[in-house]
């Protein structure tokens, strides 16, 4: 069997997650990690190249997963790429993904290449979640629930207060919802009522814990409205207990197939580590892309498009046999 | 918008949930329910036909939904009009999944149609979730817990059992193996260790309490090797605390991204009516197997090969936009 030959774009927590899982993949090779640092920087046993090299090696690489951020990086090189490569990204800011589609399937299209967007949990798993229980079940409510897990935006949003010197942030569920769910009842759903926010800070040597608890609680957008704890704690205690990546969440249908009926349908994804989580999203979306070009297929494609028989390494008649 | 024509064959359990689910789904009208009994012996508002009438009507019908059993009807209904309809069926004998795929298939293709094979929630969307799960995360252990459910086949072994007048049997999942999964503890997972049964049985008037359970728990196949709780009620409490048909249970993959780190991906379904979610099921792909043959694909298909956006009554764009 000719092995899917993949390149990696970028090499921060994500891209060392795709290494990763490729190299979990049997049906995969590495190629080579590019990036815009010098290539000898990059502490890997993969194969590296500097991403000028990209395009002179388009023959050699079957997909080229996108780790760029979706703030910075995506938005130029998703279109850029999708005119060269069969490529995977994880694009995840929600409100720009239409017109982030209608760009990269352009160039796609205008190259001959398919493109999977806005592959991982969230946007991805979560998503295909949401279509498949409102298709099935269209008589009902969907919620998610996010965490117990790392958000890395308010983290970042804390680590800007004046008297802090280091922070993350934990999302929690409300296990009141949850259990009201769980129950059956119908419950009232808010992203504020549904999440309680945990801070772990190490406090600047002459800040005052109040005034900087005050102006964490009070952010506006990321903490106003919410049930808000602050912990201060040493930097030795946070490096030491708070280093990891954990996320996950739940995608809750509660629907109805008559009056009386309730249906409850639940995904739930725990993970101790987001971004290797993630890569491995990634590189089974890279199975289904490469397989989708083969078939002739071009253009942009979601989570939402993929059969899912694409996904998986083993054949048709296998998953029949064994899965199904 | 034309409205996709459904038929319905087979107006059991199944049958009469599918009537209800198409109702439902916006995009979709019910031409009629085929039975092979006297269609005036059927109580409801739908069109009632004899099944002799279902050929001639051909030209009427978008999608046949198959709603008899997997042991006596299918094996011969669903190679039959897959010859003549779009059809979807839950054919849910595991092992013969395979024979009947290569059957279904043979005649869907001379006629021209797309035939959605096994669908529903066991084969269904625990199939999907076991293959997407076993895709993402290929180092790891799936396992399936059924339940907390009432299981048809159990109950209808134990009202062999001489003695007894009339039972009903509940399928509970381990919950002390679920929590060492969610404490992310590796399990030693069986079928039997797994599940416990819970019998709620009638006595014949003159029936030994003692011997009817030991005859229950010592059942080959259907209760031995497994911790089995038997009570003796009345008919009157049967009847009313045990006439519904809830059903549910869980995939759960745990994997591993790296040597230490864990991904828990779950899928759970707890359901207040096991036929109605499955017909609920039947319907989404229904209207899936519509959009493929208009597409101009033939063949067997199962819940593999279905991209999900063709699940739902929505756009591929509203999709992204909403739900994405």
């Amino acid at each position: 069997m000719n092995k899917i030959k993949v390149g990696i774009l970028g090499y921060g927590n994500l891209g060392q997650g795709v290494e990763m899982a490729v190299h979990q993949a049997e049906d995969m090779e590495l190629v080579g990690v590019f990036s815009r640092r010098q290539p000898s920087q990059l502490t890997t046993e993969s194969p590296t190249f500097s991403v000028d090299e990209l395009e002179k090696m388009k023959d050699q690489i079957d997909v080229l997963i996108l780790c760029g951020s979706s703030d910075k990086d995506l938005p130029k090189q998703g279109p850029y790429f999708a005119q060269y490569f069969n490529t995977v990204d994880s694009f995840d800011t929600h409100n720009d993904i239409p017109a982030y589609f209608n760009k990269v399937d352009k160039s796609a299209e205008d190259g001959g290449y398919v493109s999977v967007i806005s592959s991982g949990w969230d946007p991805g798993l979560f998503s295909l979640n949401r279509l498949i229980s409102e298709a099935i079940l269209p008589a009902g409510e969907t919620y998610t629930f996010w965490g117990p897990g790392k958000s890395q935006g308010h983290g970042a949003a804390v680590r800007q207060v004046e008297g802090v010197k280091d922070a993350v942030q934990y999302t929690i569920p409300s296990q009141k919802l949850l259990d009201e769910i769980n129950q059956g009842h119908s419950i009232e759903y808010t992203s504020t009522t549904a999440h309680v926010r945990e801070v772990f800070a190490v406090l600047e040597e002459d800040a005052d814990p109040e005034q900087v608890e005050q102006m964490i609680v009070n952010m506006e957008n990321y903490f106003k409205d919410y049930e808000t704890k602050v912990c201060f704690i040493s930097q030795e205690e946070l490096d030491r207990d708070h280093g990891g990546v954990p996320h996950g969440g739940r995608v809750i249908r509660q629907g109805y197939t008559d009056e009386s009926n309730q249906s409850l349908y639940e995904f739930r994804l725990n993970l101790d580590s987001n971004p290797e989580f993630t890569a491995a999203v990634n590189v089974a979306c890279a199975r289904a892309a490469y397989r989708m070009a083969e078939k002739g297929m071009v253009g942009a494609q979601t989570i939402f498009d993929i059969p899912p028989v694409l996904l998986s390494p083993k054949s048709a008649e296998e998953l029949r046999r064994e899965l199904l």
